[in-house]
């Protein structure tokens, strides 16, 4: 009850920030909930996919639809609102992540996934939907151009696999993890920190 | 049997319109071949993959596979005859989008999907073609930016799922379903509806 | 084990490719290391998924995921110099073609799919790394726009079904097919052979 309520939380979030580039992207009504519906379910779509659990988890429930369809609309209508909104939905975006990775690897430790498979599918878990959204605007996904976004989640992801190979009691270990992720993300975000460009073309006499 | 032809019809169609924006992207003859398959295949593939009937059905059959290529062929030599035939194509787009979306719903409800699962893997059957021909030719989806495309598939693959849910037979439920869609969209069509944008920020004094 | 070093080498030659398209994009560290990760193991996971092998073979062992990660930080912190070895990488590139051509088929038809599907899978194997690299990047896929690097990849896949059916020694027949696409990429790269554009429209008086 409690998963699924953080899992609608999750969705929640991530379909407000695609919601919000597809207004960026002057995309209509439907092309804003699409956006929404996509970037708040791709991740764990692309999770079911690739763990042969289909039809995927959250094409099964309509819950599971309908948030991301509500906060679409909602996003769209008032736009200029949640734009201002912006910084909150940073924050909320971090607890997604943090709930996405932990959820994406223990979904794969529970099908059966060895460790290694489980850390990538809790990091393509995280990522995907916000990757989704920015290729569907005609954006390089943000998540491979700028901040510290992706390696807290592979953090977290190893965590929660390196807690299950020592038998350690899954939900403390993904509390912790998840705690892991929230703390790297926002430290990330206060101070601003950014993953180092390729190094320039050495001068040439 | 006819259910067949009437397949191969609708993956022409959409082959039709992938390749012709191949054409537009100066892509080459294989680029746009390339995009004629993905395009007429691509929504069925997606649905194949979502329900785990794997591997496709359209990847098991000569003439799935031969009909875009086909297609693709002669939009490359005789694009620009085709290009008037613009109004056709669309009016035969729409005919593909009635029968993807009702028998992606059908193919979902057949596979034992729930009714939630089947409208989703309709929808995505009938958009997912023209979402990847889209993005391969480097632009934000049509579907997501303007016309009523996507609202008449949606109550297609709706009229499926509620037919089945209230135990009518199959195949007039499927009939009339493709028929909505046809009519909405041809509507849409020649009266140029298009989907709400997103309403601008309000003047400040 | 032969095989997995082969592997491994045209996932390291992909992963090369993928991660100096991450430099050209100006990504970040982490990036360049997604895409390098992406382009290399992308064909395969798309493989996998369309023949019902969940999770991805390449997603479950270590040294496959570790090669592209290793390719890509070597390639960020030396891009200068790789960027010389442009053309040693296109050689190597041509010689990953032939490998997960010919292995994308084998695989296939080793899972039971129907011939047809082997040489759309080969393909697809081989040119699907490619296309995700471009797509992230924001660029329209190569592979759709110039030169002859399908057709070859599509003969060795095609080489692989017929041995097949014809009851032919698989790993001699694998050897020639790979012998095949590479001997034809390698004249298409030496000639600068190009696949024909579509036809201009024709002047009018």
């Amino acid at each position: 009850m409690l998963l699924t309520v953080l899992d609608l939380a999750g969705i929640a979030v991530f379909a407000a920030s695609g919601a919000l580039a597809g207004v960026a992207a002057r995309l209509d009504l439907f092309g804003v909930v699409t956006v929404a519906v996509l970037t708040g379910l791709g991740g764990g779509v692309i999770r079911d996919v690739l763990l042969g659990l289909t039809p995927p988890t959250s094409l099964r429930r309509w819950p599971y639809l309908l948030a991301p369809v509500v906060v679409g609309l909602l996003v769209f209508a008032f736009h200029t609102w949640v734009t201002r909104l912006r910084r909150a939905i940073e924050w909320a975006d971090a607890f997604g992540l943090a709930l996405f990775a932990t959820a994406g690897s223990g979904a794969a430790l529970a099908a059966g996934a060895p460790g290694v498979t489980a850390v990538v599918v809790g990091l393509i878990t995280a990522i995907g939907g916000g990757v989704i959204r920015d290729v569907l605007v005609g954006e390089v996904p943000q998540v491979l151009r700028r901040e510290v976004y992706a390696v807290p989640a592979l953090l977290g992801a190893a965590v929660v696999v390196v807690g299950h190979d020592m038998g350690l009691p899954p939900v403390p270990v993904a509390i912790g993890a998840a705690g892991l992720v929230l703390a790297v993300r926002i430290v990330a975000m206060l101070r601003g920190w950014n993953a180092p460009l390729p190094p320039a073309p050495r001068d040439r006499p």
